[in-house]
Formats: structure tokens, C-alpha cells, sequence
């Protein structure tokens, strides 16, 4: 995207976007007596020729924040939904073909259900954790972002935190044994799309859970390295992986003061501050795609 | 308790209570490779004789908010968890015992784990839901009433609403299939305490799922009184149970201005206002102990 | 309110009411080029002849909650808002005269704006803290409750906490000097009411202020009471005063590790635990009246 | 940022980071009886040569998150705060000194207090919108963002959107006389430092507040690109400008089924969806500079 030329002040209007924000979107399919529901929050904006509303006021070109919100709720009756991305990948593709429009930026947060087992159309709300997707379009270009944020994990022995640099204003202790706490949040670059992104979602889901499960820890960082590398070999067609993970501290409650001994059994957990460690991989020979992360916060 | 003599203005001190709030404590129990992890949100506080903090700021009886966290820590280690109520029992005891001390009001919120199923120390968080529990002690008397909060749930079918009063006002349009969902709070209340307080929450929340389920609604009240019903029929011990569902409105997006139907398919899941719907049963002879409930706000 | 005859199971509904939470108002007045606006979230609940709805899901009596919003967004429009007791007040008297209706309760919370100066529409949300007013209804009854909630405040000195009991889980250090830091909630009920409400509203919440800066704290008991008592003081219509106030710990940070001193500089601002002190102050011969608190947490 | 080497199935660890985040610091300056305070949320990132934590769990070179968190107590006393902007700097300076460390990403939120008249060392929160800084530091450059969030403003006239384009998904009416309310959120980035940050922040505040009153709005866009360009013009430091603003809707209640009309006055102020606009704003021939923005969501 060009800016436009300078004001006479010599100021420009960069990167811009306009659109409707979190869309609530609740999507039934009854086409049988055992329903199913789609539950999502999508967010929708678009990047074009747009500069005139800015440094004039004139909105000939805005596509108007409230018709990308009906367009939502008429495609997913058009088309349906069936997985966030492929649902933004058709929001993509529709704007993509309107005046003015050069490209988009398409979120999605998806909330997951299960049934309630004596019935074929009553749910409860399953799990911590949110689906994301984000699908960047430019014209011909498309993005895939998939994640998920908020996957609360804990593990109660297997953790260490040793042999750091220890100078004037270090004052934690080693420790051989920790509870080991985070909030996973992760996303993961499409090169190639998979065929069916919500089987991907439970495998990756699974694979997170049981990496993070496996590692004996020495760090954090090489637990959510381990992870990133696990759903990277298990999907080539997955070319850049970034894990963003507080350290939920929960600290060892000192019980000598009143004549017990705290054999790491009873902990404090602790809100703020937490440690905060974020990484990406890359897949060797990848094409770096900064683009595809625009809506994302960098690590660098 | 008695209020002090008044002031040279003629104002008394009532009720008060002072303690430690949100007292954050995760106990892991480690006797077997097979760990498992209580994970809670504990508030304590004490009524008893302490005006004269407040007239005079004579801490003379005040038992530090400070102290009250380390009871919190300690009894955890000294006796364990076990469930919500039987430690906020044990908490309420031993306060019972101390000089100056009336009675309490003990609060727990309990968070729910899976274990990761590959390995015996690793867990996920679970549901959406908080379990949660409360204890009112007066002198040796002692309430306790078992709950839940943000149960949330969805019906895609079987919800009605029809035959309600039309005046200048009304503006509503009836329906006989609507979207039905919402986020559960209860509250049960114990004339007789259950053997195994844990066992009873897992039947009960099961209750609450299958009656929702079950229920083909012609009112959210109808569903919630059926829930209740459903609770203290299986339950002698539950003398009084309180409901409060929120009616989380999803509304049909009219699609006919893009020339489009919408057979209850794409509905648009609305934050703010939400209807609310709020209920106390009562058993029949049971006697009423508003004691119990002083910390829950009522319903008339 | 009557409970109904009991089930076939011995099981009553008790108490109960329905409404429409959280009906966001904004109204503006432009009677003049200098505008006024009122920013409300209004939350409308009726008790009465309502049982069959929960009962047989009969809603022939059940004035829909879509029909309570509705009398709000009227109202505002009829009446103009003026203050939230005044027009909570409006709204129960409409519905008391509405069939099947014994009681309501109304709540409001309002947010405060200041004029942007060079401007007579334009308007920047101040101050942190959020008005309440709640209105009981019970027949021609009515109960007004003005308050407040999240008014932060600190002090940076001027407060002591020595002298409280030593005993076996007694750790904390006596201090006199430390920050106090509070978010203060209040409420105020009135038994007669005061000819401005919003003038009433302003003056407490300065004497609330000027109090808590005065008061050479020995105890944050001590501190709330005094505010309560400076408000009754002013206010004769002022009957029960009632306040919770979470100690917001601010803990001086140990710096000798360092090589440093710390003289009352440097402080950690925690979260959680937190301390809480709650308290009711009454008038002395003035009628307690519980229903007029049927909506807030009781203190005993 | 170089990445590793790749693992044997050719991933490659990229940008990364660790640090403390959320650290609650309050630093009291009482040199006077009157004293001042500075209330600050830190955050503590670095960048540098720590890549065999990810793949090796070996530590030696992390310098611990714990250790960033006593800096930033220790940092506050030996060189007090100043401005959020200069005490960021100069974390990023001690790190910048560190072994293995390459650079570093620091942040900080200020909240605003003001004194309560009566009193010098009683303070009262102030405002609703949160100050924020961000240093990113790159060897020996260093960049420096400020910004402020959640400024909430209204106009209550003065704003239309009109002349949009209409096809077969735009239902809204156009209108010359609405509601325009948001929630600023602002960053700008320093290509020469301002002399006193406090000052500066202050002046820039008042920009924005004073141009959005000004501005006729034809459209949220015009209004944000306004409020750009004014601080550009009076601040040449100022070498970009973001910001991002949700419209948020207030939508005029339809009272005609009521028999009333509503001339402006009553409105529905809507939660989700919202409008979104974001824009970033240069200045001409100024350096772009990617790296300032690593920690904020792009645009485009």
C-alpha cells in the first residue's frame, strides 16, 4: 500500500484499514434431527484505496463498516462456515473482487461445544481454550494464521530451572522440581493448506498437550521450542510456528514459621508479574513471509 | 451480632467482617507417581468483637487479613483439601476457636483439571465452569451452601416463547423456535451435608446438563424451576436451591434485504442487554436460614 | 412475596424475579447549543404473580423482558433521566401499576463525563470510579440506595497497622508507615431523600474523599468508619451506610540484596490476596430495613 | 536477529524473547512533605544470544526473568522514574551492557493520579485512559514509542457518515447528525527526543482531545487523521503516528412503536460489533523504521 502524498505539513497517511470488529456470529446446521453449531468472533477490515476518507472526509470508496458486518452473516448462510480459515479465505475472496479493495485482514476467534450426551441439539461450552485464524489477503495473495490461545496446562513435577548467570542483582533460587504453568498461545503459517484445517486444529491441539506433557523441563524455552518443533515435523505444510507463553509462577509457600515443612505440595499462584517467553520457528528454506504476521505482535 | 453504642451523633457500627480475599492456593498431592492437583481461590473472613478497630483503631482483637492467608496455607498442609466445603469447614473451626471470634464467612472457588492422558503429572484445564462453595459460621453453627457459576449452555432447538402479556410497550414478536442459552449460577444450600461433597457436585452439575437438556422449554423460568426441582429431588439434603441464569439472546439475522431466507440458521449472539431470570426453591418444611445466604445477593 | 403450594416432591418456588440487565442509556439533552448527556446501564427487574411461568411455563402474566427494556428507552424519552434514583424511581412506579406486578427492582450504574473545554458537544469519560443507585419496590413501598464503586484511592503515608494478636500463624511485621491503598464501594440508603440527588451524590463522594485523605489511619477499619460517619453526619436522610473496601497491598521491596535502602520509596502493587474490610454503620433508632438491600452481599 | 542452525528436520529457531512482564512498580518521591507518585506496570524483555534454552535447556545465558524484575525495582531506586519513557531507556541501557544480551523489548502503562485537594500525600486516580511507552532497543539504537489507550470520548452532534457506496449488502441509512464515540489508542515514535516526556505527553493529550472536538466529522477516519496530523505539525519529533479507533456505536432507539418520536436524545450504546479504523501516519522523507513497532500490531 502506497501512501499518499504529503499534507503540506510534509505528513502522509501510511498502512491504513477500516472495518467491523468482532462479529458475533452463531451458526446452526439442522439438516438432520442431531444439530451442530459454529460459535465465532469474527472481525473483518479492509486495506485499499481509501485515502480520501482520511484527508477529506469523502467516503465514496469506504466500504462501510456495517455492510461487512451483513456480508458475515450472508455468507455464512450462503456458503456456511465449515472451518474459521476457509470461512475468512471466502470473505477474503469476496472483498477481494469489490472496488477499491486491495486487500484484507480477516480474524477469527472460534468457541468450541460439546454435546450434552442425552441429546441431539443441547450444548455446553467445552474447554479454556480459543481457536484462532487470521487469513492477510493482498490482492491475489492469501495468508493463513491458525491458532489458538488461552490453553491453560500445568505440570506438577518435571520442571527445572537451573544454572542461569547469577551477578549482583540475581537473587532466585535453582530449583530441581517446580510446578511448571502456562497459557499457551500459539500460531502457526500456512505454505501449504492442509485439507481439512479443523482435523489439523485437533491433531496440533493434541500434539501441543502431549509435548508440553512429555518434556522433562529444563526451561521453558525448550518446552515450547520442543512443542513448535513437534507440530512442525508431524505438518510440512505448516512453514512458520510462534508460541507466545507467560510463566504462571506458583511459588512454594514457606511453612517453616509455623512448624511444617512444605515438601512441594502447597503453592501460591501468583497473577503478576510472570515471566514471558516468546519464540518463532522457521522451516529451513522457507520464504519469510512477514506480511502474513501484520496483525500479529512481533518478537523482534 | 450487636451493633456498638452509638456515637455523640447517634451512629452505630452493625455488621462488619474483615479477612483475606482471593487467596490463590494449589495443593498437589504427590503420594503416588499419579499426581493429582486441587487448584482454588480461597477468601476468608472473620465476625466477632472488633469495633473498636473501626471507633478507635485499636487492633487489639484484630486478627491480620495477613494471618488469616497463612491459616489458609497452613491447614492446607496440615490437613489437606479434600473438597471445597470440608476445608472451608476446617478453616471455619478453627477460627471458631479463637479469642474474640463470633463466626465467619469462608468462600472457595474451585477450578477444574484434566490430566493430559499420556502421562501422570501433566493436566489441561477443564470446562468453562467454576465450582464454588461458601461457609457462614455463628458461634457453632455452620451453613454451607455448594454451587457453580458460568455453566454455560445452548439449546439449538426445542425453546419457545409465547402468550406473554402485549401492552404500549411490547414490541416482541412471538416465537416457537428460538435459541435457548445461557450461563448458569446455582447455589444449593445443605440441611444435611452429603458424605462425599465431591461426588454430589459431579450428580449435580450432570442434573443441571440433562434437565436443561431435557426440557423443551417454554420459558427460561420453566427450565431453570425444572432444574432445581430436578436437584432437590435427588438430593434430600439440598433444603434450598438458588438459580441465576442470564438469557443470553441470539437473534435471527433478517437476511431478506440480501435476498436471502433464514431458517433459524445464522443468529447474531447479542453481549448487552441480557435478559435475567432469578430463583429460590424452597422445600417444603424445611426452616429458612437467610444466615446462610448473607453473602449471596438475594432475589426479594 | 408467598411461595406457591409445593410439588408432588415437597419442593416450592420462593422468591424469584425477571427483568432485562444491563439496558445501556445514552441520553442526550439539546435543548440548548451546549449539550448535556446522562450514560447509564439500567437494569429492570419485576417480582410478582409470576410463578406459573416456572411452574407450567405459562407466560400469560410474564411481562417480557424485551418489554422492560423497552419501558426504559420510553421513559428516558418521556421523563428525561435527571438522576438514577430519580428515573429508577419513574420506572418502579410505572410498573407498579402494571398487572401481576407486587415489586421490582431497579438498578442503575452511571458513568461520569467532563466537557472537552473549547467545546459545547464533546465530552472525555472521567474519574475511574462509577456511580450505583438501586431502587427496591415492595407495593407502594420504595427504597432508594445511592452509592459508588471503584473510587481509588491512596495514600502515601499517614497509616499504621501495629498491635493486632500474635499467635502461632502471626508472620507480619507491625509498620507505621505504609501506603493504604483502597478501591472503595459504598452505599447509602436514605430514609428520607434529598432534594438533588446528584448534588447529594457529589458531596458524599468529596466527603468520602477529603475523609480517607484526613484520617491518620491506625487501621483501614478505623478509616471507613470514619467516612461512613462524616457522611451520616452530614446526611440526617442517610439511615444505613454500608462499605467495602479491599486493602490493595502495596509491599515495600526488599533492596538489600542490592546494596540498597529502600526507605518507604520503592513498592510492589499486588493483586491477590487482598485484604477486605466490609462494614455497615446504622443511625441509631432508625428501622433497619432489609428489603431495602436485597440486591447487595450482606455482611452478617 | 540470526536463527539457529536447523534441527536435524531442518527447523530453525527465529526471533525470540524473555523477560518479566506485568511488573507493578509505585515509587513515592518524598523528599517534601508533599509528596508525588509514579504508578507503573513494566515490562522487561530481552533479545540476544539464548538460543540453547530453546534447544538444549542449557541456561547459562539467560539472564533469569526473576533477575529483570529486581532490576526494575532496583533501577527505580538508584535512578528514580522521571517518565516512563527515561526509565525505560535507561533499562535498556543497564541490559545493553549484559552479556548476551542484543537487545531488548521494555514497556511500561502509567495511571494517572491527582491529589485530593485538602491533603499532600493523599492522591485520587485520575482519568480513565492508561499512558504506554515502548523501548525497543537494537544494539546501541534505540527507538522509543509513546502512546496513550482507552481514551474515551463522545460527540454528542457534529459528526456524519454519508456517500458511502451502496450494492446488495448495505442496508445502513446514511446520517448527517450522529453520535461519534471511541476509545483512542495512540503511539508515536520519536525520530528526536522531546526534552521532557511528561510535558510532551501532556501537550499531546490535549491535541487529541481538542482536535476531535474541533473536527466536523464526515467520517471516524477524517477525525483520527486530524488528530495525526495536528500532533505531527506541533511535535516535528514525532516522525509516525498510529492510532486505532472503535467506533462505538450508539444506535437511536426507534421509539414509534411507542407513540414518541426521538430527535437525538435516546440512544442504544452497543458493545460488539464495533467499528475498527487504524491508520498510521508519516512524516515525509522520515526513515521507516520497522523495528520501533515490533511489539505493536501492524496495519497493513
Amino acid at each position: 500500500m502506497t501512501s499518499t502524498p504529503p499534507s503540506d505539513a510534509g505528513i502522509r497517511l501510511g498502512a491504513n484499514q477500516h472495518g467491523k470488529a468482532e462479529v458475533r456470529l452463531v451458526k446452526v446446521t439442522r439438516d438432520t434431527p442431531t444439530h451442530t453449531i459454529e460459535d465465532l468472533n469474527v472481525s473483518s477490515q479492509l486495506r485499499g484505496d481509501f485515502e480520501t476518507a482520511f484527508t477529506e472526509g469523502d467516503n465514496a470508496h469506504v466500504h462501510a463498516t456495517d455492510t461487512q458486518k451483513n456480508v458475515v452473516y450472508a455468507k455464512a448462510r450462503e456458503l456456511g462456515v465449515g472451518s474459521p480459515e476457509s470461512f475468512l479465505l471466502a470473505l477474503a475472496d469476496y472483498w477481494g473482487g469489490q472496488e477499491f479493495v486491495e486487500g484484507s485482514l480477516m480474524k477469527a476467534e472460534q468457541y468450541a461445544w460439546e454435546r450434552i450426551e442425552t441429546n441431539d441439539h443441547s450444548f455446553v461450552r467445552k474447554g479454556q481454550e480459543t481457536r484462532t485464524a487470521v487469513v492477510n489477503a493482498y490482492g491475489d495473495e492469501r495468508f493463513v494464521v491458525s491458532g489458538l490461545t488461552d490453553l491453560v496446562v500445568l505440570k506438577s513435577t518435571g520442571s527445572e530451572f537451573t544454572g542461569f548467570p547469577r551477578d549482583r542483582y540475581t537473587t532466585l533460587a535453582e530449583t530441581n522440581d517446580r510446578i511448571l504453568a502456562t497459557a499457551v498461545t500459539a500460531w502457526w503459517r500456512w505454505s501449504e493448506l492442509p485439507e481439512d484445517f479443523n482435523a489439523a486444529y485437533d491433531e496440533i491441539r493434541a500434539i501441543l498437550l502431549d509435548t508440553f506433557a512429555d518434556i522433562h523441563s529444563l526451561a521453558l524455552q525448550q518446552t515450547i521450542y520442543g512443542m513448535g518443533v513437534a507440530v512442525m515435523e508431524r505438518f510440512p505444510g505448516v512453514a512458520e510456528f510462534k508460541i507466545s507463553c507467560p510463566n504462571k509462577h506458583h511459588f512454594l509457600v514457606d511453612l517453616t514459621p509455623f512448624g511444617l515443612d512444605n515438601p512441594n505440595e502447597v503453592f501460591y499462584a501468583a497473577d503478576r508479574p510472570y515471566g514471558l517467553i516468546q519464540a518463532t520457528l522457521d522451516r529451513d528454506g522457507a520464504v519469510p513471509e512477514p506480511r502474513a504476521w501484520a496483525s500479529v505482535p512481533g518478537f523482534a
